[in-house]
């Protein structure tokens, strides 16, 4: 937890879960994007383009439908000019009974350099990592996402934009400990919020969670150190940041949740709600959101309360970093 | 319509609609268009790339499906050597109940210079332009066919087809003053009719409408000066041009007409009903074409009447031009 | 037959089958084929860029859904530094009602260089090439996989497979004189099997085929010096290597076959029916493979047994070599 640590290296062979990661390596994430994103918020657009990728090969494996993450792994890709492949599973071999595993090893012997990985099943990335490793294969492994495991890469982005917030010249993780942090919605089903977890009481920041009885089970408590209510308003009250999450429609029909409209009135973030925040509080949302559910319409376009552009534009940069330290450190 | 105002600086911000295009706007794209042409047709593929877009990032948003008009501009700014994020709606956060603004706002965020947009709603490219400028955001929109509103990229490559053919060293607008140019079909429901007819009008040329009295009301003529015709002869006679629109098969099932048959009986292009324009007339058809129905195959397959090759090829030059324009100027 | 023909220039237009390859085009391919695996096997990644096809175009054509040949098409031409068109059946203008040649045509007049065209019908690459040239259009045709005609490029990436293994260093047609080869399976759908027949027997190979009777018609050792087996042991004693085809499931909905495990029972490839053969035997499969069905999961897991990996690999490099025939040479 001692965020002075040196960062020295990188070391680590691929990017599945946050639940390891240690200071150094979140500050080494986080300086790296921000130089990235520096450099892309120039106004020089050919200054936005990096080498150092250069006849590396990103398989882009999105075996769960995404607009948003995977389009932005692909800029953050095409940024560091490696060539990208894209898996599409509605054409893809896959319905032909392929397993999974023969699915990556078939984009290794392509030449894939690195693959990014989604898929609904928690731990098809580490498993597909694990057997790359034990064959000695040596192609990076980055989870885009995995059931309601993790998805790493959404938690850094929220770090980076909390920590870019708090000081824009050094982001760097000790800057959030203290801070109190709400995450509000269906924490139990989320991989984001899960993600966040480990990256923010790593931090050091009081993470409170919120939300229905049969979205936030209590025992969230004890595996990580988390304060969880069922009402909002415990988990607001001089809340620093905001963190509401995408509520899945498919809920409401295995009645975990009565409806959009109950929900937005017992735990939907609006201005007056916001009241019981500290002053200059911010509101995030990994998107795509439900305007009037999660968050009202109000809230979700006041510049002064939602950071969900900047969470997109860091996440570019973020993807860049990590596509840097997997594609060129490490090996 | 004084076609010798001198081309200047381009300052439109974003390209929707060819209603107030001042000739000089037309002028500007139909020589920008023709140099791009002109060194897409060298036998040395090299010169085919530009740098001008390096670093820019086109946000390709069909939302509505294209095979030809998506891979025109893809191709476009491929050769000036931008970097392509393509949004498919299949796969897409649309799904998700997220917003169209919402979608569009969120490829802003992740660096989107260009956003080329297709949908099956007129007024969204427009509301979505507004919206950015409203918010200061400094994205230039294209758009690439809204509903039955416009198609200004379609009407831009087929004016540069006519122009360029009058005078392939230097095609301009005032070519066009006192030309014969019939619109032969469902000119009710075609954005590429309107568009046109915005362009040719402007140009000065006689615009001659035709199609069965279900889909070419008489009001286009009091909003345009056009001629309205529910028989296709006095639309050809002496006719320079003819451009044969497509026909929707849907529009059978909305019994707005009886058959494809029929159609082609009484409105299809054939060798013997050209006989009724001008020498050395050409057909154009905006694709994909039913053969035997807008226009005869022996039509179709005459390269001394079918301007249709000649059109798509023409597509990249212009699409190349008004990326260019919208990338590069009028900031 | 004479393998030791001088290789010279490259003459063919268009690849559309193997039927008359001579052996002085097999090593024309195989030898650059070997260069380019040299240099993408290098530890610097910038040196698997080639500007060799910058500026040129190369659309995908994939009228039939394909993951694996596709993106093995896909990266070598990005490899080779060409802009690449993705047609998608899906989306595209087949749906209303445009003939595949409009397509085609359509693609072509956009400013496609090379044509890469699979399609469910045997005979529509060779129909597009033949129009093609009738209509004096410079544009080459690349099958890749059309019916059960014929799948050039995965033969040509099988035969490079065999002749690196043999000699690694000079890879040549001649190398597989006299060697048996087992091809396994259903013999008489395989686009794969076909195309394999014309390259192994040029090359003077002794080619065994083996499978039902059903799917492995006598008739085949009419039209090519090829052995016929209805048991699979006869096929595989002594044999130097074994090609398994993959097995379509819905053969068995058709009652060509009983079940996929008594397949496996009779024809499946395991190490104990592997003791037949000569000592070092290898295993092929055009993936991609149902597991325990053709050959079983300790055979495909086996590195000293399975070349499937190399195969993939392998058709990256083959793929390059005939974009860059086709591409630069013999215009």
């Amino acid at each position: 937890m001692n965020s002075s640590e040196k960062p020295t290296q990188w070391q680590r062979p691929h990017l599945i879960s946050l639940a390891d990661f240690s200071a150094a390596e979140y500050n080494m994430i986080l300086q790296t994007a921000a130089s990235f994103r520096e450099r892309l918020a120039s106004s020089t657009n050919k200054v936005k383009k990096f080498p150092v990728l250069q006849g590396q090969v990103v398989a882009n494996m999105f075996f769960e439908p995404s607009t948003r993450t995977r389009s932005s792994f692909e800029l953050a890709a095409k940024r560091l000019s490696a060539d990208i492949l894209n898996f599409s599973p509605g054409t893809s071999s896959l319905t032909k009974g392929e397993t999974i595993l023969d699915t990556a090893k078939t984009y290794v012997a392509m030449g894939a350099n690195l693959m990014i990985i989604r898929h609904q099943q928690a731990g098809v990335p580490q498993t597909i990592a694990a057997a790359f490793d034990h064959l000695g294969v040596n192609v990076r492994v980055l989870n885009a996402g995995d059931g309601q495991h993790a998805h790493p890469s959404q938690a850094l982005l929220d770090l980076f934009t909390l920590c870019l917030l708090l000081d824009p010249q050094e982001p760097r993780l000790e800057l959030l400990r203290g801070k109190k942090i709400a995450i509000v919605g269906d924490i139990l089903h989320s991989r984001v919020a899960r993600s966040n977890i480990w990256s923010l009481t790593r931090a050091g920041a009081e993470v409170h969670l919120a939300g229905p009885p049969t979205l936030v089970p209590r025992s969230f408590a004890q595996i990580a150190p988390v304060q969880v209510h069922w009402a909002l308003e415990p988990a607001l009250v001089n809340a620093d940041f905001v963190m509401t999450l995408r509520l899945q429609k498919e809920r409401m029909r295995q009645q975990l949740l009565p409806s959009s409209r109950e929900y937005h009135q017992r735990y939907g973030i609006t201005h007056e709600r916001l009241t019981h925040c500290r002053p200059g509080v911010k509101v995030l949302h990994p998107g795509p959101t439900n305007r009037g559910v999660e968050l009202s319409s109000e809230v979700m376009d006041d510049p002064n309360l939602s950071l969900i552009p900047e969470q997109v534009t860091n996440g570019v940069a973020i993807r860049m970093a990590l596509l840097y330290f997997l594609g060129t450190q490490g090996r």
